[in-house]
């Protein structure tokens, strides 16, 4: 049987391994063991479930008594609210965009931290020829290099959650009181492909999901599941978009139902499904969970990933991976048209990757209680595609930038001009404190992407998959 | 590469063999070959695709001239209409209780039909110590006895769905103009029995469709699509269900949406997304799709299925694969109480099987347009549970029969008791003309029990899956 292993203290251990494992020898990542000289420095501690009180916990506030109706911050909760031990959270997919982010901000904020991940994101970018803007360090160098800045200690388990054996084996070691779930194919124009993947993103990110509410019942029954989700499972309906529920009067009777859903690629339709799939086991088995239906997420930089350059987060900018406005801004900054699909009056919710970090964190701090299966639409901004190249334009003549626009044949099936009001109060409530697209703009965005312009290879900035064109063939992406 | 197989005419081939495929050794399916013995009394025509007119298409009816907003039957669109080419069917899950009976139905029309089956659920059985109430034959046998009564071919192609190079070559060597899928892990309990079950119930269904979606579009382009999906996808709202889509004013504005899904097992949730997948290439690449939700399925006997005991059609009243009225007719045969899972009130819709085949050939011949998803609840009747077993109370008094009734703790999580109220228009509108349970209850059902109960084996009678014990560890169930 396979045995799930995670960063142990390399004191004890002077050559650890980090193991891998991956169902598909496709895309099985190789990982080099660590190095003994390097482990002088890494210093990163073992975890057993029975020590009591971590020295490397940081209290970041005191515990707050009797106001379980105010909701509570994350350093409240991570250091145990009225407990002394800090709270533990499962960061599934915690290597890519929003979950290494995530990570290292709930790590400061004191929880203690745990990343699962099988890197293949990586993989993604090797096999399609991509490369982030920004230089990454490894999984293992930015874990070394958080533990080095601030004494933190993320521990790390490399693996496969479609592989329920590792996944339980993270499980019943770390054992977890929330688990943030990013680990999922991300991409739309991904799942577009070819048949493999599309069937590779719906069977990854469902059977991953599964093996997560499955892994929950069996070792971690309070453990708090916050998952992903995306503000593209609704849709662009005619109607105002609730948050996860609607509350429909029909021939004279009502009754309150989950919002209908009307997914745009086989990337959305895996996160409708994994919405089934975890109200179910929600009201089955009274798993508590919470599901953030995000909206496009822009921005790099957060006070963590900031704190040095190898902990520097990935920003993504091509046809595949990019989103609409990190793409403008890396098009801005190097002088090639925004990319604007078919009328561009595509409208969607926005939000800095600040926020993201900041909602995810409230989430865990104010968890959905047994059998409760709560949405919250997780953005703070709405925009239309030819509004965000407007605010572009703008905001790079005041960097002395001539930015042009360009419509492009739209290589999705989408409507182009639509009604879109979706609601986002929840995580408001819950205290959130927006960063603004006009305020960081110019300061976080289009500054990053000029000073990174030199690393910039245009050839991935065009849309490069066609919704109607995909076939069942495997296709390589050329650029 | 792997190459789909066909029974092929045994005059020019003494000794044809059926191959097999599966993705997972678990559930690989060993078929014996034919006897060049047996081959010589089967006379299965080879499927070429240039043949212009097959010497076994029996025309049932005149073709119908300048009719097209009058609903066909199945004889009038099998027969090709105005043009003499015969209309291909294929049948994925051809062997099943349901697909086995459309299968010859279809064929008795008219159509030129082709199973394509793993014949996986005979497997369930072994694996689960099950057996049909009625013997059953092989499918070779099945198609052979067929054959010598009627004249008629079926093909065959054995293999697994999720192997898209078998399902290629299905598809390119027998060109369907319509492809239904009962292709599916079906039972609820099944997919309740353990996580493997339930991660099999999910891929294989879910991936097999999205199969079947690509095919379509890479080799079929025309061909229409009748997936059987199941009236559990809609749950038991307080509201009216409607036929898929529901029209929705709020907050002052309208759209019509799809109808919001509250499924009850990890089955019926891999039919909520498929019909999300479907939906979503119908308006991405053009497919013409019928999703028909099925109600609760009684009776085993049709016209065809009637014609031999070798054509017997499989009877299932175990607690994993028996449905409601069919355990309660086999009960009631031999003395066992009617088992009413906890209060009884639960409410669905039911139809007997030989209105499955009427539906499916009214939905072939009248087909969805090209982009078009269409919704058909196809169900003639509402009970509750506890109408059900006063019902076949009632019924097996008049043929001596003493039948008592007991709740037992009801293993699934649902409502017993709640509003239920299902629209089915749709189907009667294109002539449906239901056989109802109160006119065939004693005559096709209770006495076919009777007829049978010395194969009863009543261990297999209780429920024997749990929705809230279920684990993530692999389960045998016994009996």
């Amino acid at each position: 049987m396979k045995m799930a292993h995670m960063v142990t203290n390399c004191s004890f251990s002077p050559s650890p391994a980090v193991k891998t494992y991956s169902k598909s020898p496709g895309y099985c990542c190789n990982v080099t063991q660590f190095q003994s000289s390097k482990c002088s420095n890494l210093v990163l501690k073992s975890c057993t479930a029975t020590r009591p009180n971590r020295p490397f916990v940081a209290r970041a506030s005191a515990a707050v008594q009797g106001q379980t109706q105010t909701p509570l911050t994350g350093s409240q909760q991570a250091s145990g609210h009225s407990s002394s031990k800090p709270k533990k959270v499962m960061v599934i997919g915690g290597d890519g965009y929003c979950g290494w982010a995530t990570a290292l901000h709930l790590s400061n904020k004191g929880y203690e931290v745990a990343i699962v991940d099988n890197l293949v994101r990586r993989l993604f970018d090797h096999q399609l020829g991509l490369d982030s803007l920004t230089p990454i360090a490894s999984i293992q160098n930015r874990i070394r290099r958080w533990k080095a800045l601030t004494g933190k200690t993320i521990q790390l388990y490399v693996g496969d959650i479609c592989d329920f054996d590792f996944l339980s084996e993270a499980f019943k070691s770390f054992e977890p009181d929330s688990a943030v779930h990013f680990g999922e194919q991300r991409s739309a124009p991904y799942s577009m492909i070819d048949r493999s993947r599309a069937v590779f993103t719906q069977h990854n990110n469902v059977i991953g999901t599964l093996n997560v509410l499955f892994a929950i019942k069996e070792f971690s029954e309070e453990c708090h599941l916050v998952k992903l989700g995306t503000m593209g499972e609704y849709g662009t309906p005619n109607i105002d978009i609730e948050e996860g529920f609607i509350t429909i009067t029909h021939n004279g009777r009502t009754d309150t139902l989950p919002y209908p859903k009307q997914a745009s690629s086989f990337y959305h339709l895996s996160k409708v499904h994994d919405s089934h799939n975890i109200a179910f086991t929600c009201k089955a088995w009274g798993i508590r969970a919470t599901d953030l239906n995000q909206g496009v997420v822009y921005g790099v930089r957060t006070d963590e990933t900031a704190m040095h350059e190898e902990l520097s987060n990935r920003f993504d900018y091509d046809g595949v991976f990019g989103t609409a406005l990190n793409r403008f801004c890396v098009q801005a900054a190097v002088g090639h048209p925004l990319t604007v699909y078919g009328k561009g009056g595509q409208t969607r919710g926005y939000l800095d990757i600040r926020d993201t970090v900041q909602c995810v964190e409230l989430a865990i701090a104010n968890p959905a209680k047994p059998g409760e299966f709560r949405v919250f639409n997780q953005f703070t901004e709405q925009f239309s595609v030819n509004e965000l190249a407007k605010l572009v334009t703008a905001a790079g003549a005041k960097l002395g930038l001539e930015v042009q626009t360009k419509s492009v044949p739209n290589p999705r099936v989408e409507a182009e001009e639509h009604y879109y009001n979706a609601k986002h109060t929840k995580l408001m409530e819950l205290g959130l404190e927006p960063h603004l697209l006009s305020d960081s703009l110019l300061d976080s965005l289009l500054n990053f992407a000029v000073q990174y312009k030199d690393r910039v290879d245009t050839a991935q900035i065009m849309p490069s998959v066609s919704w109607k064109k995909m076939g069942a063939k495997p296709k390589t992406v050329s650029v």
